[in-house]
C-alpha cells in the first residue's frame, strides 16, 4: 500500500476501505506515513468527506492506538459527557455530581482550554491542591469509593489524535465534521464509558457556527458511538452567549458551588437539570425534573462535589477569600431594556486577554480573573445598573473598557433565547 | 504571516496576494513553512485553482528562489522549447540543430526522463562520451561558437520548484494545472529564453490525457510567458501513439540521426518541420516549410548536431556497432489491415521495463534496449509484416509478448492520425 494512492484516492472522491484506513492510522503513528502526507490527506477530507463506514473506521483505529481505559471494575452504566467547547461553560463541575447524587457513577476525564473556551480541568485547579493527575487504579478506586472523579486525561490515550490535532491545527483542516467527530469520540470510546452524552455547542463562542454544522456533526457522532456499542445522545445547546454568569477559572468554581447549594441563575440550573436527566436516562435511571432539581437543593449534588475535591485533595474553603485581583471594574448599563445579545466569543476573547485563557497552549493562567455577569441575554436593565464586573489584573484602558460596554447590546423589545436547541439521538 | 492563514484562504477560495505568495515560497524555501504546509496548500489549490496573478506570482517567486542564467553574451533572440513529455519523444535532437542551422542560438536545459517518458539528456548521454554537465561559461561560449548546445538543467536553477516536486509527487498533487504551469515556466524563465515554445503532449501517454486539460494548461503557460515579457507559443501535440520509430534511448539517437540525414518517417520530419516554423519565428526568422525541410535533406541541420556533439566530447561513430542486446525479437503482424492504435503509455512502460526508462529516480538505465516501429496508426499491414522490433537484455516471456501485440490494433479502416492538434498563442 502507498499513501500516495490513499491520498489521490480520497482526493478524488472515492471510499477508503477498512484496511487502507487501519494501514494509514498505524502508518502515522508509527511514523511510516509522514506529517506531509497526512496533511494533503486532512485536506483532501475537507473538500471530499468521509463515509460513515470510514468515520467508524478511523475512529476505531485511532482508539487502538494508545491506551484504552478499562471500567468495568466500577459496577452499573459509565455515561460520560463531553462539550465541544464554550465560553463560561461550567456544566461539568455542576453536571457530575448532580448525576452521581442518583448513585450513577460517574468517571471522567476533562481537558484544558484553549482560545476563547475554557477546560474543566483548568477550573478545577482554580481549587487549592486539587489534583488533577491520577493513576488510573487511583481513579477507579474513586469512583468505586465516592462515585465521582474528574481528572486529566491519560496523556496515553489516542496516540493518534494528539498527533492529527496538533498537525490539523497549523494546516487549516481543523473545522472538518468527520475528523472533529473521530477526534472526540475516539477519546470518549477509549475512556472507557458504557454511554455518552454529547454536548454541541452551536453559536459564535463555539466550533459550530451554525445549527446545520452542529446538527451534522451531532448526527454523525451519534451514528459512530451507536454503531461501536456505545450509547450516545447529543443536545445542540445555545452558545451564543457565555453558559451562566462567570467566565474565569475561580469565578467559575464559585458559580457552581451556588448552583450546587440551589442559589444561581434559574435558567442554568434548569438546563444543567435537562441534561442530567438525559444521562441519568443513559444510565436507565428514569427521573422527573422537579426530582433531579430536588438534588441541587437537598445538598446531595454538593456533597458529591465535596466529597470529589477533597478525594483529590482540593481545600474549598480557600475559595472564600476575597479574589487576588488589583481591581473589579463595573460595568453599568447606559440605557433602558433588555440585554438583547452578549457575544460568547468577543467575551471569551476578553476574558482570555485577562488571563483567564490561553492564547496558546504554554501559557500561564491568572485563575482568579475574569468576567461576572449581572445581567444576561432576556433580562432587563436600567440606566446606571451594574451589568457586569470585570475582576482584572491589568490596568484596562478606555479602549477596551469600551470595546466591552459595545458587546452588551441592550434593545428595547424582550429577548428570549433556549439553552437546549435540539436533542440527536 | 502565517502559513495557516493562507492554507485557509486558498481553501475558502480567496485569491492570495503578491506579498503572501512571495512570503509562502521564501518561507519554504528557507525550511520555515514546513512540508506538511506545504502539502496541505497544494491540496487545497488542487480543488480551488490560481487566478492568473496567483500563478504569475508564484512563477516569478519560484525563478527568484534560484539562479537564473543570463544568456545576453549570445547575440539575437534566443528561444527555448519544451515538452510535457512523451513516449519516443526525441523532438528536440532534431529541432534543435534545425533551429540552429537557420543561425539561430539554441541554448538548452533539459531534464531526465521518469516513468513511461523519456528525457532528451538521458538520450544524448546513450552518445558515447557526450557530457551533459557544463559550467555556464562553458555553456554560453559553445553557443556563441557553433549556435547550439544541449546540457543538464543547473542544479542551482528554481530552487523552490525542486522541492515543490518532490513534495508534490508524494501528496497526490502532480496533477494540478496551475502547478504544472508554474514548474515548467519558471525553469524556462530562470534558464533565460527569451521566447519559448511549448508542446503540450495530449493522450494517454501524456500527463495531460484530454484536450480540454491540454487547452488550460497551455493557455495558462502562454499567458504566463507573455505577462513576464518572454513571448510563448504552445503546440497541443498529439500523444496517443509513440512520436516516431524508437523508443529507448540510443535507438531514438539513431532515429534522430536518420531524420537529420533526411530519411526517417515523412509524418516526423514534417512535424518536426512545422514546429521549426514556430520556433524561427519566435526569433524572427520567417521561412516555408520547403525551405526549412531543405536543411533536413542539406546536411545543414545534421551538421549543427555533430558539432554539438563534438563540443560536448561525444563520439557518433560508436553508435553504428551493432546494438550491445541479446535479442531482437520481431512482432508481426496477424492479420491484414491498418494499424489503429499502439497506445503510447502502454509501450512506454514496456519500454521502461526493458530499461529503457526508470521507474524511480535512482534506477540505471540500459541505452541499449527498446521498442523500433516498422508500422505506425494508419500504416498498412499484411500477415506476417514486422510491425515492431523489441530490443532487449531479458528473456519475454509468452505473457509479456502477447501484451505486447495486444497493444498493436489493427483495423479494416484506415485511421488518420494529426500530430499537432491546436497552436495556443
Amino acid at each position: 500500500m502507498r499513501m500516495v494512492d490513499l491520498i489521490q484516492k480520497k482526493r478524488d472522491g472515492q471510499e477508503l476501505t477498512a484496511e487502507e484506513i487501519k494501514w494509514l492510522i498505524e502508518g502515522y503513528v508509527d511514523g511510516s506515513v509522514p506529517d506531509y502526507q497526512m496533511a494533503a490527506f486532512a485536506m483532501a477530507v475537507y473538500f471530499q468527506g468521509m463515509t460513515t463506514e470510514e468515520i467508524s473506521e478511523l475512529t476505531m483505529n485511532m482508539v487502538a492506538s494508545g491506551d484504552q481505559i478499562d471500567l468495568s471494575a466500577i459496577p452499573g452504566i459509565k455515561v460520560d459527557k463531553h462539550s465541544t467547547g464554550g465560553v463560561g461553560d461550567k456544566v461539568t463541575l455542576i453536571l457530575a455530581p448532580l448525576v452521581a447524587s442518583f448513585d450513577v457513577p460517574v468517571a471522567k476525564m476533562s481537558g484544558r482550554g484553549l482560545g476563547h473556551t475554557g477546560g474543566t480541568l483548568d477550573k478545577l485547579e482554580a481549587i487549592k491542591g486539587y489534583q488533577i493527575e491520577q493513576t488510573q487504579e487511583a481513579f477507579i478506586e474513586q469512583v468505586q469509593d465516592i462515585g465521582l472523579a474528574v481528572i486529566g486525561q491519560s496523556d496515553n490515550l489516542v496516540k493518534a489524535d494528539k498527533l492529527l490535532y496538533a498537525l490539523r491545527d497549523v494546516t487549516a483542516t481543523v473545522d472538518i465534521i468527520p475528523l472533529i467527530a473521530s477526534s472526540v469520540m475516539s477519546k470518549k470510546i477509549a475512556a472507557g464509558a458504557d454511554a455518552i452524552l454529547l454536548d454541541v455547542t452551536v453559536g459564535d463562542g463555539a466550533f459550530m457556527k451554525n445549527i446545520e454544522d452542529a446538527r451534522e456533526l451531532a448526527q454523525t457522532m451519534v451514528n459512530l458511538g451507536n454503531a461501536v456499542g456505545r450509547k450516545t445522545v447529543a443536545v445542540l445547546t445555545n452558545m451564543s452567549q457565555p453558559v451562566g454568569r462567570a467566565i474565569g477559572n475561580r469565578l467559575e468554581i464559585l458559580e457552581a458551588l451556588e448552583i450546587l447549594q440551589g442559589q444561581g441563575r434559574e435558567d442554568v440550573a434548569h438546563f444543567i437539570c435537562e441534561l442530567a436527566q438525559i444521562m441519568l436516562k443513559l444510565a436507565g435511571v428514569e427521573k422527573n425534573l422537579p426530582e433531579i432539581r430536588e438534588n441541587l437543593t437537598n445538598g446531595k449534588a454538593l456533597a458529591k462535589f465535596e466529597a470529589m475535591v477533597e478525594a483529590q485533595g482540593g481545600d474549598l474553603t480557600d475559595l472564600y477569600r476575597e479574589p487576588d485581583v488589583a481591581e473589579i471594574v463595573e460595568i453599568v448599563a447606559e440605557e433602558d431594556g433588555y440585554i438583547s445579545a452578549l457575544p460568547a466569543l468577543e467575551f471569551g476573547l476578553f476574558a482570555m486577554k485577562l488571563g483567564a485563557g490561553r492564547a496558546v497552549k504554554t501559557d500561564d493562567l491568572d485563575y482568579e480573573t475574569g468576567i461576572v455577569f449581572e445581567k444576561k441575554v432576556g433580562d432587563a436593565v436600567k440606566v446606571g445598573e451594574v451589568v457586569a464586573k470585570i475582576y482584572t489584573n491589568q490596568n484596562l484602558g478606555q479602549k477596551e473598557l469600551s470595546d466591552f460596554k459595545k458587546n452588551v447590546k441592550i434593545e428595547q423589545e424582550e429577548v428570549k433565547i433556549r439553552e437546549i436547541l435540539e436533542i440527536v439521538s
